[in-house]
């Protein structure tokens, strides 16, 4: 049994320079938001489950009771006119539990997408602020300095010495074993508060992929989900808050 | 030295449509307790012993004074009569330590089952609920959506959403591989506050399994444990209590 | 590279029926402390080096300004006169760090003394008590039931259940492992109150292994060792009783 | 994918009987601050890049924007004239993060420089006090015994049971297992606080290989980092120097 194995679906597909998008969980899920919904909006189709034992030994369970082996998949979605690229996708329950895993899951991915003939990726994942943040911006980093440019009129930034320590797990990874294979990558952290799920940062993140690869994606279910976060949080807030007043209080009681 | 290596005692053993029954450590240890008291009654007789670096490197000491490398075993049970299945069943003393032993010891027990003819399982655990419960029901989680019906039949639940986090470990992961190989499985996880062993669960899980195989079992040992567990619940929380009100008595003093 | 390499320094020696004796690192160092003393006094004669990626990554610094890289070292014995058995002994700086690793260590110590005719093993421990022990009694375990008797005639004792949780660690795996193999083995436990290094310990668990090989060691040195280690063990304790004492006065001072 | 990945850039360089200097990551990064200012200063190049699993799954951003992914370099340099040896150098972000990986990584590199023809090498570290220090000795421990007088001579000092602990990473083990493998070596451990980087202890190893090697090395760069850090290392103490006044002040009003 191999550290990672790959299960194609039906036959590869067959796609026309296409580019990889990838959204693994990490900081603020921002990465993973963001290629789920493009996998839901633009109707990818799903061609490869990757499994791994470097993934925890774990099924879940869905709605009508049957069990999933938790995974990573690989969807794709040609284009629709000539402006667009094809699109490979990639997002999943988890990335590896070990570091050592993490470079064979990440040499494993590059691998397929190789074979599908990929020469660019763009990579998501988020930036942990620590603190709340009305409109996240996007920063950058790339494997080639070429790349700098196109990708601050795309509307991404880059600000020296951030992130401070590099970027950590797949979306790093992908670029650093992938630049070593000859391919470029950008990598795109959505700034994130980091505390909860952040739809609003995989916004800001599909925002500047959709001028990229000329793809409409309706941004509004994430919009949706964006509310309900805030909600949430809003709540989370009050109750402490609450908490702080009763607190409060019993001290003048005391 | 491989990860997994089993033993097969004598040959193995000629099997006809064999189902296979799994219940390793867990969770108030309900499949061990169960499937232990399934070998113990049914007389099934054990035909390997695996061994795996990814146990602890400890043997137990026998009462005789002889030690027993820590192992998981493989029992057979053949039918007596015509509507009952031949039985493969599996217990052990530890499952595997780290996430990548976990998933070669399950594909390793697979490897085992399948070639004995293996179709279908049921992997036996328990539901922690962290709380008392009088009646364990045995909640389920399958493979194939058409097992979904006749599992409720046997008396089994579905709560949708439970156990929220999926099925952690060997009775998961049996079901998560073994499906990807061709086999269907269910899993069985009785309630249980999951403080102690608890063989009022696993006579729960037994229950069901009694009808499903059409074997019957004699349960009366399995609750003579549950009434010893049940005093020696009741002695530690009167222990507990007393704490408490000498607790009481010293604040009424002081 | 091996997780374990051997390196023989002459040839491998030539024994008659030799017997194994094992003291590696453990709960005060009861075993090692053993074989070390049997190895100087009996003038035994190293014949291998055994490294391992499952040792730390350290060399120790010897007192002339030489490094050593952390090791297991074989040595051997032969008997003197007939009534003697030849000897195997292995002691070293360190066990295994990982579960897995310790299962490699111990088959691959298993492949060199069956290689070299070993049919028997006494591997050597502590057991720690946790609390002050006069006359350190030595527990046993075996891998066959025909050799209780013998062990207890020798003067070791056996308690049901006690080492409650078994053996863990190499002395343990060599009996587990190598019962598989088809060697007969005994594990002597010295009990040890566990907090410093133990002579007085490993004395007699030396004594019951000078009656098995009839080979006459002398224990003064080690006798010499257990009062250095009594002297400063009474000193921590004094320590801890002037520091008591000043709590004391000040508090009476306050 | 192995554990190690050597690329190499351009061919292997031709080397006369050349010395292998290394100094990864440690105490006081003492070693990697040696080894950075003498790739500097002699302008050595750059021959290989080592990429391990064993490394974290990380890229750093470099200030143009691009990411580097974490590797281990080794840089050459000839000799200017016949009194110098060649040199192959080795730095890097990361030692390996586990036991096991250490072991691989340090036999890979011993495997690269023995190719090149190294039979002595000097590796660097530091030897961590835990308190301030005025003029930093460099102690050393080696593999053969006649190497020690003329460490001695060069300036180096050797102090019995120092570091008691032995030497624990790189630095300990290719000398551990180049020993074994035919090569001399010495390790030089600069004293140093081993709160902050410490290029004034880095400085006197450099000294030390100075004489060695007979390679002048311009230092003045090394002095000015070790007043930037000592700058810092004072406004840290007096930031702590105000935070006790200022709690005094507080105590007084109180």
């Amino acid at each position: 049994m191999d550290v990672v194995t790959i299960n194609f679906i039906d036959e590869k597909p067959k796609l026309n320079n296409p580019i990889f998008i990838e959204g693994l969980p990490g900081i603020g899920n921002v990465g993973k938001l963001a290629v789920e919904h493009l996998i839901e909006v633009t109707k990818a189709k799903k061609f490869a489950e990757l499994y791994s034992k470097d993934f925890p030994p774990q099924v879940f369970i869905n709605p009508d009771g049957t069990v999933k082996l938790v995974n990573n998949e690989f969807y794709y979605r040609k284009a629709t006119n000539k402006n667009q690229p094809d699109l490979i996708l990639l997002t999943g329950d988890y990335q590896g539990l070990s570091s050592q895993g993490q470079y064979e899951l990440v040499q494993s991915i590059l691998n397929v997408v190789i074979e599908l003939g990929v020469k660019r990726m763009y990579t998501l994942g988020g930036y942990g602020l620590g603190h709340d943040i009305k409109e996240p911006k996007v920063l950058f980093a790339t494997t080639h300095k070429n790349l700098v440019k196109p990708m601050k009129e795309y509307g991404a930034i880059f600000r020296k010495n951030e992130p401070g320590g590099g970027i950590i797990g797949a979306s790093g990874l992908l670029l650093g074993l992938g630049k070593l294979q000859g391919l470029e990558g950008v990598c795109f952290m959505g700034e994130t508060p980091g505390y909860l799920v952040d739809p609003n940062s995989a916004k800001a993140v599909l925002k500047i992929l959709m001028k990229i690869t000329k793809i409409k994606v309706d941004l509004s279910r994430l919009e949706d989900k964006a509310k309900e976060i805030e909600y949430i949080a809003q709540q989370l807030s009050e109750m402490e808050g609450m908490g702080k007043e009763r607190g409060d209080e019993i001290q003048y009681i005391g």
